[in-house]
């Protein structure tokens, strides 16, 4: 039986194989970022938000985005539309609340995606995950709080109730569908340093889950390879410009086997 | 008689001493890459999309390019009156259609912005030229499908129907205004592994044009300048994040004479 | 008494050790790079423009940017409604007029954002400023016109009628509340080279104002900071790829120390 860091570069070498289309809905700030890396470990990607042609795009993709980051009416009524599409058809949905807990826009705008459609993952650092449980909170801007544990058990609980994967990243990952619990030990502090690298993380996570029907695992996986692909570009430069460079590089440089040797996952 | 690399040495001198205004209505994706890109190779960028200002802001470019990657209803508006403006004036408007064929809005905007704007050049990989000339057709996502012939041969005969330039970037570009075919063999593969290439393409393009009244050779010119551009960033490195650094820096150290000696443009 | 250049420092290390929240409402073109520059040099950036959730967003932040570079009208309504609040809470504004003379939306939207909010600092090139102060204008596109005397006059007289302070950025930055003047003769040419650069500036102005509340001596130091950033950038590279990444890495290397040493602030 093949370990778990197995399992991760099968994932890794499946999308690279299958080259999935991923349909992101995400914030401006990110939106090159996400797209390069995407082509860079693989993926394809595409960003495409108007209503008009939601059904269209939503249709081709193999996953799908929903990232509330810069959010807006007409983006919000896209991502509604995109994601009743993705739902119907069974396409894998990530739904990403950047900061949610920090307006009532954004915790309600997460919430009704969550109501309405079939989130096969929802992933956010502690704050969020909390506020979105909560269905409201207290998060500042989007940075991370740390009260990680408590976060935690509220995604356990969440998951079970919504039947959706959650992940809280962070220093340490956790994924839970309520049953299971993955931790996954891989990542550098400098990932922290750059804009977008949660945002990153959960266009990463929809590129595994469009080749891997579940989704505990493939977001395991993801984050395992996404945080190996951190740890060799913090070995470039830990300074924030090169290495946002350099993580894009990791990201299609970071090999199968590579991941099988360096993956850190525990149940 | 000069070369045709002697001439494209002469075109990127030209752009480099006029510094024109390109006007970009462009896609959230790559706005600040193509906004760097114009920059480094010695143009002035300028991006602006609201209907309120399109007449203002159109009368004061040398050259507007109109990209429908991240489409919506406003945007369609600010491209129409931007092209009507540029049409009237003269000033040469160059149409991206990123993924042409992948959904009706896509197809039909690059459509109608071709029937009711003076379009100088269009510039697209095989599957969205294709998409354009047929009006509709299957591309999948913005990527390159790899019909190159069919193509050409679409693209020649649009281009003397509508008397519009058409080029199709690939491994080798086909640039054709329907009587002449031009074949631009510079470039590097690493090109295709970075959001946005084409689109930068689009960009050099009009600033090209903007000096340069055949839009035919200018585009010739702008293709094999951008691709040895794209050599030379090769050769600091290949992974998609550095090379994507190193192409904005030589799209600045990349000198006419190096034009002169590298540009292979065929007719 | 400490020197300007330590209070420079002081005001860095302030920074550093508050991490203040800076809302941006700004352009696509600048967004991952404005907020990559502030988590690099320690602030905590959040993007945000939907007027639903500007009333509680704008009340978390430590100051606002106001940017207009791809102005319509729903952000028009978002920084409306953000400086507002920001303006009765007292919370710095630092107003980017990004195209101010261009067009007569830029200029009027400006002139109504100074009308209605309390803004603490106005930064712009000098045609920018110009266009400002007088209400109307001639810049072409977003570039700097060479009127550098007449601007700074134009700034004095606008700052004193206006109570704000206004920053004049170039080679040399003048910054004057009306009463005083002061000139930062810090920075490198390369920094014109690169999209955003001016828009950078502006959010490094906020960070240094959101835990500083003389905003005149604020954005002196902010700018001597930004401008030492940017010459050790120059030392790695002056390419202008290489140089943008390089100015992320030394917003984030530059020691409190350092600019102690090295700020040159003249009153």
């Amino acid at each position: 039986m093949p370990s778990r860091a197995e399992e991760a570069a099968h994932n890794l070498a499946l999308v690279r194989e299958k080259r999935p289309l991923v349909h992101n809905i995400t914030n401006y700030v990110v939106m090159q970022y996400t797209a390069n890396a995407l082509l860079a470990l693989g993926a394809s990607p595409v960003m495409a938000h108007a209503v008009e042609e939601m059904e269209e795009m939503a249709s081709l993709a193999n996953a799908l985005v929903l990232n509330i980051g810069t959010l807006s009416e007409p983006w919000i009524e896209g991502m509604r539309v995109a994601g009743g599409v993705a739902s119907r058809r069974g396409i894998p949905i990530v739904l990403d609340p950047v900061g949610a807990g920090a307006t009532r826009l954004r915790t309600n705008t997460a919430v009704r995606l969550l109501d309405e459609c079939r989130v096969a993952v929802l992933r956010g650092n502690a704050s969020e995950v909390l506020a979105v449980a909560r269905g409201a909170g207290g998060t500042r801007g989007v940075d991370a709080a740390h009260r990680v544990e408590d976060a935690v058990e509220a995604a356990r609980e969440f998951a079970r109730r919504r039947a959706v994967v959650v992940a809280i990243t962070g220093a340490v990952d956790h994924v839970t569908d309520g049953d299971n619990l993955l931790r996954v030990r891989n990542g550098h502090a400098a990932m922290g340093s750059i804009t977008g690298s949660g945002c990153t993380a959960t266009a990463v996570i929809a590129a595994f889950c469009a080749v891997n029907a579940n989704a505990l695992e493939a977001t395991g996986h993801a984050l395992a390879f996404y945080g190996i692909a951190g740890e060799h570009a913090a070995r470039r430069s830990v300074l924030p410009g090169t290495f946002g460079t350099a993580l894009i590089d990791m990201l299609h440089a970071v090999t199968p086997d590579r991941v099988a040797d360096e993956a850190r996952i525990e149940a």
